[in-house]
């Protein structure tokens, strides 16, 4: 059998493990063909080849269900699950998703790109399960370094409080998040799997007992009273911090050897309760290459699967916002102290990785723990460091009662540098940096600023680090800046508050936000060839709003179009409304940015046209608009 | 000495047992006069007075740092800490603060009044401290139940993974949330509370090997090998979860027994890494009726310290929301065994408790977990579960991420009922629910209302299990109701975004959400007064918004005025602007709710006071809005 007959999960049923080991091998070749041609995750789905062949063999899939935790290591599930024919459209537009999507395959049990959630969501249809009075089985597959992440611990603590509940974890342990991991249960789990085979501490262990020569052949009555505590030393050496959190412990497992994951699966799935499996896998398993860089081939764009060589982009590009935040992040660092970069398992995606190999000591990665990070950096500013929370928008929502509760109530200056704001791409929903502006600028003493460009975001790291009177955010986008020239020195803060005025004009004031400031001049350029003459302000901050410079120009134009990447309900556009309309200014305001809907993955230009924030659109948009009759105040 | 005396708990140092044990006694009379008089948190302060007077007199509180995982178990430090003078003020406007706060005292290292939150900021500080190469002491007091929050856990991760970095975590075991705790953690806890002393399986377990009666006096090969899992074992018995973590375990500690406490604190101090003390408290200790009813007397209304009895109100109250929802969902649950109620560690104060007593199978308490609780919803919804989340706005926060990936981004039906949203009185800027109408309307998919009286609030609840195209959320208040009928059956679901149109006028719109409908048909009885006729809308829903109803009523008016009892950037107002001006009705708005600014402890009606929010003060606003001169719109 080929792997593109199998078009369901079923079909593995009853075949032979040589025939497993040629599947796994043609998910392998295909899982490499189509991310090098494509980009996408690669290391991860690569070491869960032969756990999801065995995992479904012992499972009917038309009942059963599996959650897997951060849908990246997925792929292989996807390749079984009637995708093998649309899986070279991996990330493409309209095409199949880098994640798991319950609207994309009802195998998709569960959608996730975060991490921590699959033990949450799996023991919810447990109990559901339960309460339905239906049997089917339940599977959560969690990777160890998603399993630090908060909810996944709170998971295991309610799903271990229920011992009738029938539960499979299979903890996924390669032994790294994208970066090695972080954290004691990290290191717990690596001497699990550098343990030697506890063969004398295993269940047997009171035969063992009865054959120590004891005096009469009596044993002592104090050895017997060691016993119960000698059977849990006996899984305390393999797994005593699960036991004793209220599952049962089985493993770890060769993650490679179908024999030996197929027994184990169908061991545990005879389990009446919650039961953990713990594999132990090889990150990038079966690409050499891969498996020797677990870092740097965690995700790739398209690249040479002979030499693993990136391929290089057809012009190449300027250097990356995450790139110029690293290098001027590092420069700043170096001469205070104080000042301290903190990821929550991030390194290579925000570029603190070039602190930490600078720096190691002003560097903190905390493992996926968003909450703790940002606590963490909530401590050190009563302390007066300067922590730098560099995080993507999308993960700072994890964090969010601790900015409220630790930050913001207390005014403490803690920086937040918000990666990946705005579209993402390929990423998809779960990834879109959309919120932020949103559930950020409702919060007491919080300031938010975003720059234009990338030499701009240099200035405003300049102001975030000096600015101690409480927390301060920034958001910048994915991808790459415009090139423009970077400062190497002489950084000065920006005003807090303080707007720049790009342009003047008399018809309509576009008031652009961070990365639309760029399309609002190209819009402002359009506009004039049809006789339109528009004044263009980069805002810069969207709180403190700077309505000096804001409400006399939208007096004077009679318009203002405000443009932000970003959720308009409560957005930037929402702030420049109620700021105008509480001083009295009131003027037809239109909002551009992204509507009330979820942005599906596709390239970020692709992305932007479909939402109408290209430069020519924005510039139809106005006309359109202007041209229309002038609402008249009523009354 | 006596407690008065003490304004700086350095002042303990050299104090006697039997000298801390009096002032142990006044710190529980001043607490129990002090809470019964003016109400309060009671059992978890009682719980750890000999903990605090050991924890100081081992420490230099002029140099060390102390962080009290939420603030109400702290009353006894707020008491040697130079507030005695003051502490009849509890909790009232201009008093003494209920939890923890830095602007209070200098003395308070770091407010908490959510869970959770103490190892993570005391993790920042010790790191702080280290990298300033400064040697003061940090120890973080956190209960059992706040220690199942995944962000103590994250902590835990963390610190445990740090070997060098002297830190201190207290756990404070009293075997209670608000409620009896859930989860295996707390019965791990529990086991080892229970367990009889461990001497044979103490570090001497070598000598115990020793004088076992072996033939030839020789220890076997077998049980040589054994000796260093023994080892573990002993400790497996009292703490391996913590040690396995990185954590140095040290405990039970019986929490009552000051030498206990010093000595055992003495040794913990001289640890180089991470060290745990667990702590046995009897939360409410020395009081015998809260000893009894720990979950009735964790927090209290004023009450006769004889009897124990509430002092009742002088007059009687109608029900409160609380009590209105949870009877309401009961009917329901019991004719649609589908609807479940679940809570993270708020039972009684979300009023589930009484879902519990009858319908226990439909009933879930995951302990102090709001993200997990939220996740375990979304995965009983994809099993046609009727999930109820019912949980306070200002907990909510904390599982904001679980919202938008898990819930929204799938478009799952779970329905979130938010108690305490709006303004919460004594509890202060930690608990108010400000934010939840700014924060859940900009995620697509989510539908969110809110109830004029208790009477609609049951059917927004019949509303809301009936909605299943997605998320929805029904935001209501503290306390009581209005006494209005409730319907006691033939609850008829609203219709999805549709408003209420309450009264007629041609002068002004007041549009009114939830809680300040009542105000609004008031404010505008009293502009009746003045000659202007206003209209009054109960939009219902925040999202949809019923804008067929409200545009045409804003421009026969000429003037909108929102009312909200939330946060006014991006809340309901906020939606109001945006819709009205996407609909090219361009009138002015007023918009009256909570500034952008914290509100501090108070009654719920002094602080509405402060802010503006009461009838009178609404209609003179409106009267001195509506009295300037009308700007026009330019260009």
């Amino acid at each position: 059998m080929h792997l593109s007959e199998i078009t369901h999960p079923n079909q593995l049923h009853g075949l032979s493990i040589h025939q497993l080991n040629q599947i796994a091998r043609q998910i392998r070749d295909k899982h490499l063909e189509t991310v090098a041609a494509s980009g996408g995750h690669l290391g991860p789905g690569l070491g869960v080849v032969e756990l999801t062949l065995a995992l479904y063999q012992t499972l009917d899939l038309d009942r059963d269900k599996v959650i897997w935790d951060v849908g990246h290591q997925a792929y292989p599930h996807k390749l079984i699950t009637g995708r093998f024919d649309r899986f070279h459209t991996l990330r493409q537009k309209d095409g199949i998703a880098g994640y798991l999507n319950r609207r994309e395959s009802h195998f998709d049990h569960f959608g996730a790109g975060h991490a921590s959630t699959s033990i949450s969501a799996a023991l919810g249809m447990a109990l559901a399960r339960d309460l339905k009075g239906e049997s089917f089985k339940v599977a959560a597959v969690i990777g160890d370094g998603a399993l630090t992440g908060g909810m996944a611990l709170e998971a295991i603590n309610h799903a271990g409080h229920l011992p009738n509940t029938r539960l499979l974890v299979v903890l996924n342990d390669n032994d790294m998040s994208i970066s090695p991991n972080v954290g004691a249960l990290s290191s717990y789990l690596n001497k699990i799997r550098l343990s030697p085979p506890m063969q004398f501490l295993s269940d047997n262990l009171e035969e063992q007992i009865k054959h120590l020569p004891f005096m009469n052949d009596k044993i002592p009555q104090e050895l017997v009273n060691l016993k119960g505590g000698m059977k849990r030393l006996a899984v305390s050496k393999v797994g005593a911090v699960f036991e004793e959190l209220g599952f049962t412990y089985i493993g770890p497992v060769d993650g490679h050897n179908l024999e030996e994951l197929i027994t184990t699966f169908e061991s545990a799935h005879k389990h009446p309760g919650p039961v953990l499996v713990h594999v132990a896998t090889t990150k990038g398993k079966g690409y050499a290459i891969a498996e020797q860089d677990q870092v740097g081939y965690h995700a790739q764009s398209p690249f040479n699967l002979a030499t693993g060589k990136a391929i290089p982009a057809s012009k190449p590009k300027p250097p990356s916002y995450a790139k110029v935040f690293a290098h001027t992040l590092v420069k700043i660092a170096e001469n205070d102290p104080r000042v301290l970069g903190i990821t929550a398992a991030m390194a290579t995606g925000t570029g603190l990785d070039k602190l930490q190999a600078k720096l190691p000591k002003q560097y903190i990665d905390v493992g996926i723990a968003e909450q703790h990070a940002v606590t963490l950096a909530a401590g050190l500013a009563c302390e007066g460091m300067r922590p730098v929370v560099a995080i993507y928008s999308t993960f700072l929502q994890r964090a969010y009662d601790q900015i409220i509760h630790d930050i913001c109530i207390q005014n403490l200056p803690v920086f937040f540098c918000m990666d990946r704001a705005g579209i993402v791409g390929a990423d998809g929903p779960t990834h879109q940096g959309m919120y932020d502006i949103a559930y950020l600028r409702c919060l007491p003493n919080m300031v938010i600023m975003a720059p234009k460009d990338e030499a701009e975001m240099q200035r405003m790291l300049v102001t975030g680090i000096n600015y101690i009177d409480g927390p301060i955010a920034m958001r910048y986008p994915r991808g790459s800046g415009y090139g423009v020239p970077l400062l190497e020195e002489g950084w000065e803060p920006l005003e807090i508050g303080q707007s720049e005025v790009l342009r003047h004009g008399d018809d309509v004031l576009l008031l652009a936000y961070g990365t639309m400031v760029n399309p609002a001049l190209q819009a402002a350029d359009l506009l004039t060839e049809h006789g339109l003459s528009a004044a263009v302000v980069n805002a810069r901050f969207v709180k403190p709003l700077d309505l000096d410079t804001i409400a006399p120009l939208a007096q004077h134009t009679g318009h203002v179009v405000t443009l932000e990447e970003g959720c308009l309900p409560g957005g930037f556009g929402s702030a420049v409304l109620e700021a105008l309309m509480d001083h009295q200014v009131v003027v037809p305001v239109t909002r551009i940015g992204v509507p009330d809907q979820l942005v599906e993955h596709a390239t970020p230009d692709q992305a932007k046209q479909s939402l109408g924030l290209t430069a020519p659109q924005i510039s139809e948009r106005i006309l359109s608009v202007l041209n229309k009759p002038q609402p008249s105040l009523t009354h």
